[in-house]
This record gives C-alpha cells, structure tokens and sequence, in this order.
C-alpha cells in the first residue's frame, strides 16, 4: 500500500479518485457504528470513514486503533455533506472513505496531547521530543528553519561564496575559559576544543584566497546558561576579501529582504536604518536598540547641572550624567503605579528613579520645587513635555544611565502598546568601541576581538586614547535583538602590533597566543572582514516566538541537559583510563550549583 | 579601488574596458624595463603589463613587488601581439596596461611555490594550508565540494527533504569505544560524546513524523586511522518514512545521476546494477566490487576436491574453499613475476599461491602433475582458460579467499590496464548479513546496526540460523570504494525483541542500553529507513584524487593532529579544574605509539 498522496493535501479536485493515505491516527469517533479517524500526516489533516457500507473487514480493524497508531488505507475521496462540512479544516469538505486499511503500527497513549495550544511542561515535552515534534507548529518551525538556511545558501551561493568546511576539534583559543575540551586517546594529555565560532579559520581561507567563504556552522560555548543561550549553536558565517564594509552590509540586507520576503511574506524596506554605537546608546539606552518604537532618552547635563537636585550635580562633576525619558501620556498614572517603577529601575543598577509629572499643565513632583522656572522651561522644550507626559531621569554613570532609562523605554513601550509586534525593524549599529577598559585586569580589553579593524581616523589614538577607537565593527539587529554582527578584519601587520600592544601584549607573548594566525598574515594577506549571523534566533524571530529551543529540533535545557538522550552522562572507566584523564575528586564546598 | 573584474574572466570581449583587478603577485618578470605580472585570483590568472609609456609612478611601485604580494590594480584591456599570445592561459589573447597600482599587502617568499604539480610534503603543505589552499586544484576541490554540497541539498529539498540539525553534544553510545568525549562543566563527573553519526537522533526524527529528513552532517570516530579516514567527517545523512527500500534506492541513484551530470558532467545509466553481498564476495572478493572491469572469480570446489592438490582437500574437508582467477593473458610471465604475486597474496591472509599457466596449449606449473585429464578439462572449461592465461588459486576459509582473490583480482586488473578511470561505475550491494558471529565475545553481533530490519522471509531463521538472516541493508559502491550505505530499520516491538535476543542481551540489559530508544518505538513509529553517503570520499572521487585530505580545507594528518593549529594540544591546569578532570600518571610501558 504505497502512498499516493498527502493527507492535508487533498481538495474537492480529488473527488472521486482512490487515494493511499499514510499517516497518524489524530482522533477517532464512532457515530452509531461508523467510525471517524482524523488521519494525521505532516501535510495536515483529513477525515477517512469506515462505514459497514463499502468498508468491509477494515471497520473491524479501524474499530481497535487508538490514538497515534500508524496507518495504511486506501479508500475514495467523496465530498462531505453540507452539514458536515468543517471549515477549520484545510480539507474539510472532503472525506475518504475506507476500503482497505494496515495497521503498520500501534502505539501507547502519548503523555500529552499531539496538539497546538495544549499546556504542558516543557520539561516533559523536551524528554518526549519526538512526540512534541509532531505537533503542527514545531513541524512548521523545523520546516521554516530548513527554508531559511535554504535561502540562506541560495542567496550567498548566486553571490559567488563558496560553502566550506571547518573543524569541529580545533585548538583550544587563547581565552578559552568558555571551551569545551576534548580529551585526545591518541595524544596522551592533550585536547582538542569545540570551536566557540569559526574566526579563525574564516580568515585563514581569506588568505587562502578563497575571497568569499560561508559555512551554516555549529558553534559551541560551556557558559552559564541563560533562557536564550545554548551550548551548541548554529550561526551563518560569511567572510569576504577585497570588499568594502558598506557593499558587504548592503549585500546582507538585500539577504535579510530575501529571507523575509520568502518565509513570512514580509516586506523589508531597504536601505536598513544605520546608527552609530554612540547614537544607539544615546538616544535608546541599548546597542540593540528595538526601533518599532521612538520614545528616545534626551540629554540633561546642561540644563540640571546648576538645579537644586543635588545627586544630579554630584553625578555630573563625578563624570557621570543626568537623561531623561518621556514617557509620553503616563503623567496621568497614579503615584502608586509611579512608585512601582522604582524597584524595576533598581535591577538596572538604579540607585533611584527621579520622576515629573506633566499635570493640571504644571510639573509636579518630588523635585520640581528644586527646579527655576528657567530650568523647567528649558527640560519643558528639551523634552517635548506635554500635558499628561511622565518625565523620569536617571543620574548615574553612563552605563547604568543606559541600562535603567533603556529598560524603562522598553517596559513603557510595550505598556503602551507602542510596539507593533506584526513589524520587523531592522537596523545596523556600527563603530563600536575597539577597546574597553577592564578594571579587574587593569588592561585593556578587544571588545569584539583582537583582529578587528580600528576606523583608519581613529589610529593615531592607539598613542593618546585608545579607549575612544572606534571599531570598524557592525551588529545587525531586528526589534531589539542582536541577530548578526561582525569586523572588517586588520590585514596590516604595524596595524596588528598596535592592537596587541594597546591589550598590555608583548611581542613574545602576541606570538605564543596567535603566532600561526600572525605567521600566516605576512604571506600576502587580503583586506577582508564578514559577518555572522544567529540562525536559531532568526528563525526564533521569523516563528514568532520568545523561546529559542522552540527553533532547535533536541535542544539542551538551560542547564545544559538532554532530557530525551540523559547526556551528559556518566562514562565507563575504561573509556576514560584509554583518554588518559581520571575524575577529580570532588571537593566539599563546590558542589554542582548550576543543577 | 574596488574591483571591477575577477582576473580569470577576462576575454578579447573586454579589449578597450579600463578595468580594475585584485589578487595576487604569481610571477614577475622584468623584460628591458617593461614589467610583467601575472595577477592571480580565485578565477584565475591575466598578464598585467606595467610600460614607462603608460604606467607612470605604478611602474616604481609595482618595481617592488614580489612574489604574492597583493595587488589592486586599474588599467585598461588590450589585444596581445600575435606573437605574445599564451595559449596556455585562458586570458592568453589579452593583457592590461596598467595605469593605478595599490600594494595591499606584502608577502614573505612562501616555502613552497604556490601552483599545481609541484611536489612538495605533505605535512609542510598542512602546515601552511592557507597557501597550499592557494593552488589552483585546491581552489577547484574546494569549490567542487561546494557545488556538491548544495546539488545534494537542491535534489533533497526538491524531494521534500527537510534539513533538519541534530545535536553534536550527545550521549555516549552503549558501544562507545570509538567515541569523542566532551567533559561538562556543569555536571560534575559527566561527559558528553561526539556523535559517530545521528542515527539515534534521525529515528527519532520518523518517530516524530518528519517523513523525509537530510542533514550535511559532522560525524566523529575515535579510531586509529588509516590513509583513508579522518577523526572528523562528513555525511549526508538521510532518512525516510512509508518509503519503500526499492523507491528509497531508485530515488538515491537519480541523485547520483544528478551530481555527477552537474559537476563533472558524467552521464551515470540508471539503474544501477544490483548484486547480494553473497554475489559481490562470491565473484568479486569484495563487497565494495570494482566493477570496471571483469575478471570474476570461479568456484572450484567440486572439480578439486578429489584432485591430488592435498592442500585442495584439505580445505574442502574443514569447510573451506578453493576458487580460481583467470589473470587473462598473464600466462606469458616470467616464473619470476608470477612468484612475486604470492608476497602480495600472503599479505591479505595467503598461505600460499597455487598457478597454472596456460602455454603452447598446455597447462603448465607445479600443482598440474596432481590434476586427471578430465579435472584439466574441467577447470579449462569452468575458467574458460585460453592459450596465455594464468590460474590463480586461493584454498582456505571463505574470507581468506575472498581477501586475497579480491586483491589480486585488482592488483592484475590494473596491471593489465583494464580499469578505465573516465568511467564512472556504481552497484547497489544489498542483502547483507545481518549478524555476524564474534568469536572472542562468543556472541553474535550486528553487522551494520541493532536497528537494521531483517528480510521479512528470514524472520523464522532467528530461531534456527540467526547467522544466515539477510539484513534490508545496502551499500552504494562506485569504482571499487563504498560511498554510502543504508538500511531500513526495524519499527516493530517483536521484531526488535528477537533482533535484541540474538544480540545475548536480556531485556534488561537492552532497556540499560537503549531504553529511551525503545520507548519512543512504542508510540507509533512508522516503518523508516534511510541512507548515509560519505560526503569526502564522493568529492574525492569526483575530483580524481586517491588522497581524502585533498578534500577537507583544514584536514588533520593520519595521527589526528591539525599541524597547522597545533592541535590536540596541553591546556591550562585551571581548564581542566573547571572540568573536574585530571590527567591520569602515564604508565611507563604505554607511552605514545601512534604518534
């Protein structure tokens, strides 16, 4: 009994014909001894009938079947009667009715319900994932992750990239704290490491003279999880030489158009709003900023400096700054829903939340009485205060400033409802910092990494501020997440030493961290530079959801766990003792945390 | 100056064009003043031509460069004279007189020269990978394996394959000595493994109704290596639900046609020829046959058995076998060449190597004294042995014979000149065994897998002869190499009950091993089964190359060390503190032997 068509595939044109269906069985109900079975394959769904009509010994079959059983029937598509018409169904004005069926199946009841909508704890879906899977929007999601990789290959392929391979037992990178290690058998004490990205290879097939590299590349890193992180990951990776870094992002968004257009039918318009760094901290508190929605932070230093509130001026001579945000019609709320915005600040690092409200066509609050009329004329135009408007300010230094009034903005946004969730609002932020002061190892540290290219304006810094260098570095972001992001790459050598000299790096000490990668980049090495994107949480975006392992077929758990395989595991000894490693006893006080 | 042109494009179509290049310095000569470079890129390489009359100051600066230094160039396109033309290159009617010259980058003089034919070792050539990739074959591996990739996934996807990414942290197997292990930070004392292949992951992906899934997949095994394998490889793995194996097969040979029409232009005739694995090992020794050329082996045992070769019956006796070679034309050989095939026997399990030489229409040599005339006439028929011809006979267990008759079958095939390398010649090997006695577990094992479905017909035989059960598996073979296998798989409790029992587990112990296998078989598996092909082995094979590194950008050597990272390599203590390992004391008698 081969199959001859798809069961969600049918319509009236198959009126008539005799269909071979195979497929799960969904639901079965016997009306007065003619037995109903919603026939379920991963097309969709379809209603076969056994009747003691024209059904024969198959009633007596189909009458033992349950839930999930799996089937062979042949029968003949007829229309249904009007009344038994079911618009919610593709083919629900059809049916097929029976004459020959096989069980090739049986099955247990299932633990949950093989439905959308239905309530069930992840944790039980993700130890029954095959089952989980067969719900029709984790059977959607796979299929538009496989599209958008599809359109993913197509479009970079037509632009002449070449798809290679990288190593998956790589060496273990100079800050490889986030490595997972792979003990060698063949080489006693020795490991391999998972890749935490291709990089360096990528840029190795640069100076291969490969000129245009992608690879759909699995990606691992051991770090404390959170709900949007996995162990292992899968980002699109694209380098490319001799190309400038505006044809490269103006390539990937016509990429982005693409895979927009083709799997949710949405329209991208082109170009992609670019913002500096600066501007995006600026203006939305957040280098990812969510631009469905304005509400941006505005400045204060100048008009609060000489005010009466006395932690704004502390802030500002300590370097710091005093912004505001309008949360534009919330003046209205009472000083309860006010009050509650405290404590939500505080978990950005505010110390406090200073707030006017826009009211009876006055301000009104705590600190206005500090404020000359000046000053409240001036914060008044500044800050586009209406009548209703709730004015909140944050005085800090500039990170927790933008952590707090950027976390607000969001809150607000979408308490407002300003956030059209049907949108997507794609963006590039660029010239991102190049360095970044770490005060714990009193050096500065590569914000994306060593082999980014500094601003060709901003290299005489590398002698007076290095922390002001700009990155020629870009992030591609879609409603507020991150999705891609990469460098153009340094190339020069004089350039290279720079770099390792600004992160406290002897020469010595530069060679033994990246000596094969310095080695290789005196043998004729092309300007170059790429872009990675996040796979799992594009498609996370492009399937509507919040849920990253909604969009991976055996995710792990946020504690790093497969429930369906129970990995990790223990090992037999005798697997270890041929890896050449023992178990560390355990001491005391550092007993699993992260369980 | 951004690049108008990739080098190799060029044609007399573009005479009179200003264009502008990028790529790479491969040769400079200076002629009376005039200097000519020839630029390369990844399409190939132009005569850039730099002339006092019209190069200007490019002339000083281009003076400069050397040897794979990287060039942007501009200058305008112009017919060769008559004289100058270079046949040899595809640009050879033009060149381009250059006006503008940017050095990008310089170059240290490489190790080795970077184009084909050059002989140069292979570990210097690992170790500077990045210019070995440089040379054209590479650059035409490399994209080859590229276009090979994504006619695989076009055809899939056309097929309504879904790619589906499985994960490559996974749970160690029940028979898990080849297996990466990865420590986990998170769970003290545990390990995840690298998967030898997603087999697991792809069954359960028709438990949870996929239907037709593909993946381009890394896979891992932890074994000491041969020429021709490598830790890391790549398979494309596919597996399919209500398929049946036929359609399964005839689907994955218009696959095949596919590729090998699309990039290398050979046109494969379909249907493969299909031949048991008792047929393959009867006439060809082997069950990956080279079916080039002919030269099948013929069974002997009922004409020798009483002939006075003792060694004949002797074999015969303790269940062995006697099967002749007819090395067609080789009867004229020396006695000395014909005494050197016995080494090359004995090196595949020959004790030794009886002939008969067929000469001025007699049988001649050693054992011919122990034949009558009508086991002369017997053998003479059965071989169909000719004036010139040379009998190889190998007596001893079937696998003796089949190793040794199968090698000299190639090693005189070859010799002989018979085996056409333009040709391209697949053969489905099916109905292998599925069990196979070990003798020193005292048990049977699975030949390919637990999960391979028996033939239906062969069911009673686990009672009886579980040793005779043919297995619904299959290889694809081409030219003598296997380049895929598959089988259907087992979906049905009882089944896999007796499939387990054969195995000597108990119930117990195959839930202990494969329970969470086992549970998702009883909620409705539909009946599945797929195939793997080896992705590197088929691009060698495309390529023309015997050498399976020459398709892997970034491939590790024959003791699994990437020379060009330096990897497996020693970690810092801290890392493996983190991991809860230690290094296990090295035994004095066990230092490294495969390094």
């Amino acid at each position: 009994m081969t199959r001859s068509h798809h069961c969600g595939q049918l319509t009236p044109d198959n009126i008539g014909e005799t269909v071979t269906l195979n497929g799960w069985v969904q639901t079965r109900r016997d009306l007065g001894g003619v037995l109903f079975i919603d026939l379920r394959d991963r097309s969709g769904i379809v209603q076969v009938v056994f009747n003691p009509d024209y059904s024969g010994e198959a009633l007596q079959t189909a009458d033992k079947v349950r839930s999930e059983y799996v089937l062979a029937v042949t029968g003949k598509v007829v229309k249904r009667d009007a009344e038994t018409v079911n618009r919610n169904l593709p083919t629900g004005e059809i049916e097929v009715q029976i004459s020959e069926i096989e069980v090739l199946n049986t099955a247990k009841t299932p633990p949950f319900f093989i439905e959308d909508g239905v309530e069930v704890d992840e944790s039980l879906r993700l130890k029954y994932r095959y089952l989980d899977l067969r719900r029709p929007q984790m059977q959607r999601t796979l299929r538009l992750r496989s599209q958008a990789t599809k359109i993913f290959r197509d479009f970079l392929d037509s632009e002449g990239f070449i798809d290679v391979e990288t190593p998956i037992l790589t060496k273990s990178s100079p800050e490889g704290a986030r490595d997972y290690l792979v003990p060698s058998r063949v080489h006693e004490g020795e490991f391999f490491a998972l890749p935490q990205s291709p990089q360096i290879y990528k840029q190795l097939l640069m100076v291969a003279g490969i000129e245009r590299y992608y690879q759909v590349a699995r990606c691992f890193r051991d770090e404390d999880l959170r709900a949007d992180r996995q162990p292992e990951f899968t980002q699109v990776d694209v380098e490319t030489s001799f190309m400038a870094q505006d044809d490269l992002l103006g390539m990937m968004e016509k990429l982005m158009q693409r895979l927009f257009k083709e799997t949710v039918g949405a329209d991208i318009t082109l170009p992609f709003q670019r913002l500096t760094y600066a501007d995006a901290m600026g203006k939305y508190g957040s280098d990812k900023p969510d631009l469905r929605f304005g509400l941006e932070l505005v400045e204060m230093n100048d008009i609060v400096t000489t005010s009466g509130v006395k932690v704004f001026a502390s802030v500002i001579e300590k370097g710091g700054e005093v912004k505001c945000l309008n949360a534009k019609g919330c003046g209205t709320w009472s000083r309860k829903e006010i009050d509650e915005l405290g404590p939500y600040a505080s978990r950005y690092g505010a110390k406090g939340l200073a707030w006017i409200q826009v009211k009876d066509g006055e301000f009104k609050g705590p600190i206005v009485k500090f404020f000359s009329e000046e000053e409240i004329a001036a914060v008044k135009e500044r800050t586009g205060a209406e009548e209703g408007d709730l004015l909140l300010f944050s005085a800090d230094n500039k990170k927790v400033v933008a952590d707090v009034l950027g976390a607000l903005r969001l809150k607000i946004g979408r308490q407002l409802g300003l956030i059209d969730d049907s949108v997507f609002k794609f963006a590039w932020v660029t010239d991102f910092p190049l360095l970044g002061y770490d005060e714990d190892q009193k050096r500065y540290v590569a914000e994306h990494h060593p082999f980014t290219r500094p601003r060709d304006e901003d290299l005489p810094l590398f002698d007076t501020d290095p922390g002001a260098i700009r990155a020629q570095a870009y992030d591609i972001v879609l409603n507020g997440y991150e999705v891609g992001g990469g460098s153009m790459r340094i190339y020069k050598r004089d350039v290279q030493e720079k770099m390792f000299s600004a992160l406290g790096f002897s020469p010595e000490v530069a060679y033994e961290k990246f000596g094969f990668l310095l080695d290789a980049f005196e043998y004729g090495t092309p300007p170059h530079g790429g872009i990675a994107f996040g796979l799992d949480r594009l498609v996370m975006l492009l399937a509507g959801s919040t849920n990253l392992r909604e969009t991976i077929a055996f995710p792990k758990t946020a504690s790093a766990t497969d429930l369906l395989m129970d990995a990790p595991s223990p090992v037999d000894a005798i697997q270890l003792e041929q890896l050449h490693i023992k178990l560390a006893p355990k001491p005391e006080k550092e007993k699993k945390q992260l369980v």
